[in-house]
């Protein structure tokens, strides 16, 4: 996240507006984003609330109105980001410059054409700044840890989907052809669509086999889907358990006292870098 | 549980009425409990038989004197473990105490306003006492060990369903913006609601995509939902491999008084390392 | 499974044709159970066909032939293995002899009334013998280590299955007070019906919610649902990554010479049993 | 795959083009792999856009010659593969041999009969060469792990198979005995369709239960179903787990030449049991 970045130091203010809006250490820097997130949570909820056709034409005047309030807020805090960071340019580059930029664009583009005020919702992603707020309490901890067992198991998973991609085709296109337009299977688009329903267990029922050949064949994809099920899970756990096993064998050993680098067992004689003896200098 | 209650030992009805009433170990006690179980369970179908119009209509009046009896069963019941324990505030501010009062309530308030009977079915939650009666049994022990592992996992699923919660909004907006009124996403909340029925796989089909782009977007989502639930089981069950295999390592293994490493198992007759004979020495 | 009967050796076709029937070691008595399979099949294939109103209709007299030939045919081999077994009742009585009656009895009771020949299905109940002929094979202890990783998380399973009754009433009850009657949870049972239909994320969609407070507890009990199908699954693996290690400790122990249990380790210098020396003397 | 063949040595031009054809290694081969790739995926989109009757209707005569086109050029390298590989009928019989000489039969028998076109969608097949491209990268460790992980586990997935087999068997004829005609059991092949959409969790609601007594076995089945999805979850997982520890136990852990004890790690300067000095004596 912004932790790379460092204060533009050319005057104190921009210093000072610094450790406010970037950092989370100090009370102000605390108070400011705990107040920045509850501006984004709430302009999120006047997105959602705006589409709903009743309140819109109660109080429409009034969301019009919130919204600008927050996208001036929002606008400013953007400005005043560019101008007390360092080096500018790689804030604006970077994942959180970006969903900034993105998040007040909408309602100026808004004023020329209706309905780009919806894309506002792209606020929503600014909330993942809530993890920046415990940043130092345990839970990035956790989260590295969810993302590490996902990475570690990228591979794993781009070819299981991969497959899954080249099966629901097949079987999109297999029940194009034995089931009868009435059933909803009009075209092979509309059987991949439904391939994915099935196998992922989502199940809408818009589309369903009506024949009993289809309703055959469908049987078996959804037990196949049950196996396949299987095996995302079966990647990620265990991948998990192996990540807090290997955390554990981190945290277990003593450090060797010459090189500081860990013993191979609490009970090691020697110290497998070094060649140090435990025994005889303890 | 109120296994932290002592009795109130004014006089000796209410010590003796205590070991009733809270424990589960004489056979009074257990009695007690068996039959306040079956008391709840009745009370409860009768809450679920009287919404069937059928037969609240044939048998109204009876539904209405039991449930009479059953509220000043319970209410006694309430008044009684209030009498006889020796913190009355504590237990009635305790989890059960709180449940145990509101399973009484919508009875009284049923008086004055139609409708509120459907609330006595917040009396179910009194079954969990059924399992008290088990207390002294490996049940407690496994479901310690359910919840540990839940609370173990408690910030990586605080983290994940922030995640997903961010997630969803931003999809149900995209398909508001994306499907026409008639498929159902008149609103926002409605594609947000959309995307939680289909990221969890239950797929109700009350509101489902019928443009082409909203199906494309629909079959990543899901897919995406696929390698999505796989993350809380991996997270729950790479937990509980870890519990059980530290309780494995917790319960087992004595030291050998002779040269300090762990015994094969407790009942090893001689140390496999140094030949110490255990049941000689000691 | 009937491993442990014994032939009546009374005569000698009795020994003979039991080798045959209950065994499925030699050549016969393979053979005995491939066609056995192959009628049960079927015969379990002729109920399914006849309950097809256009087949019944075309073929429905081959159905009842067949069906009477199956009956007789199954009756004779279960008169048979009455006869040829050296106890009898303990056959009757057990788990295969009861399910080979039942398979037999609709037939007769159809002769009296109409409909009861659907319950031949119980038939296929039979094809569970499938895996006798394979009773020598790998299968059967792949089958006992599932059964044993369920019956070892018995316990826990008990009291999940109890926690999911409890959730679902009440919820069941809260979405039969918050939604109209018009959205199909007319009474509290179909309010728990619908919970189980959704905490499973099964999704049927005949009732869901169409006010927007139940629509919101719908997205709550989802996402609760997400994390709760993640234990079962966890006490599962969990419990069957315990065996399959627990497994593998059984094959890697070499045995002592001496009092033939297994080592503690294979570089264990005495048997933690009775202190043979294995260094010394070998 | 296609590693095992070798270039048909009989004329120089015959092996260069082998290189390119059947070989990744090279810069020709590759090429030559991401072209027919995205040949292939270009055919088979056409395919799938040609089943969608507004764009069949505009660009019908565009999608036959791109079809021919296609046609051709599969023909072509089909012919050229069986010249150039030493062993043609072993390419012939191979996995990729015949999904070849599928994908192109059904466009020439589509000359004679309608529809036939929609079976060139197992052209999507040949897309698994895709990781034939990535063949010296670590892909295809990971797709072996996995396809190992699913054998291993093949009998235990077997005997799962069999029994959900089986009890869906009984479960439909069961909804179908209690269910009306109404509610769309009609006969036990739709009870038994209903028995596998529940189990599996997919849940169309084209087939629900209507009455009570159906809702309730419905919702033994669900919670059921909770269960039995654990089981498959759980043998991968279990699997998977086993096989990647095992993996980390056989790449790891060289041994001392002194004491014969594995080294902490293969980079290790020192015995750690020993303090032998790796480096100096080797």
């Amino acid at each position: 996240m912004s932790l790379d970045f460092q204060p533009n130091r050319n005057s104190r203010w921009q210093e000072k507006t610094y450790h406010i809006i970037f950092e989370a250490d100090t009370f102000g820097g605390k108070l400011f984003d705990v107040v920045l997130l509850i501006a984004i949570f709430l302009s999120v909820m006047v997105v959602i609330l705006e589409s709903v056709k009743d309140l819109s034409t109660s109080y429409g005047q009034l969301f019009k109105q919130l919204e600008w309030a927050f996208t001036i807020l929002f606008t400013t805090e953007y400005l005043l980001r560019i101008v007390i960071v360092n080096k500018p340019l790689r804030y604006i580059k970077s994942f959180f410059g970006i969903i900034d930029l993105i998040s007040i664009l909408p309602s100026i583009v808004g004023f020329f054409f209706v309905g780009a005020q919806s894309f506002m919702i792209i606020r929503a992603f600014r909330l993942l700044r809530i993890f920046r707020i415990f940043k130092l309490t345990k839970y990035l901890g956790e989260a590295s840890q969810l993302s590490k067992a996902l990475i570690a198991s990228r591979n794993k998973i781009t070819i299981f989907i991969g497959t899954v991609v080249i099966i629901v085709t097949i079987l999109g296109a297999l029940m194009y052809i034995i089931e009868p337009d009435e059933s909803g299977f009009n075209n092979i688009p509309k059987g991949i669509y439904w391939a994915v329903v099935t196998l992922t267990t989502v199940g809408y029922g818009d589309i369903a086999p009506i024949t009993p050949l289809g309703q055959i064949i469908a049987s078996f994809i959804m037990i196949l889907g049950y196996g396949i099920i299987a095996v995302p899970t079966g990647i990620v756990t265990s991948e998990m358990t192996k990540q807090s096993s290997s955390q554990k064998e981190d945290t277990v050993k003593d450090k060797c006292p010459s090189c500081n680098c860990p013993k191979a067992e609490n009970e090691a004689h020697y110290c497998y870098k070094c060649g140090f003896n435990f025994k005889e200098k303890m």
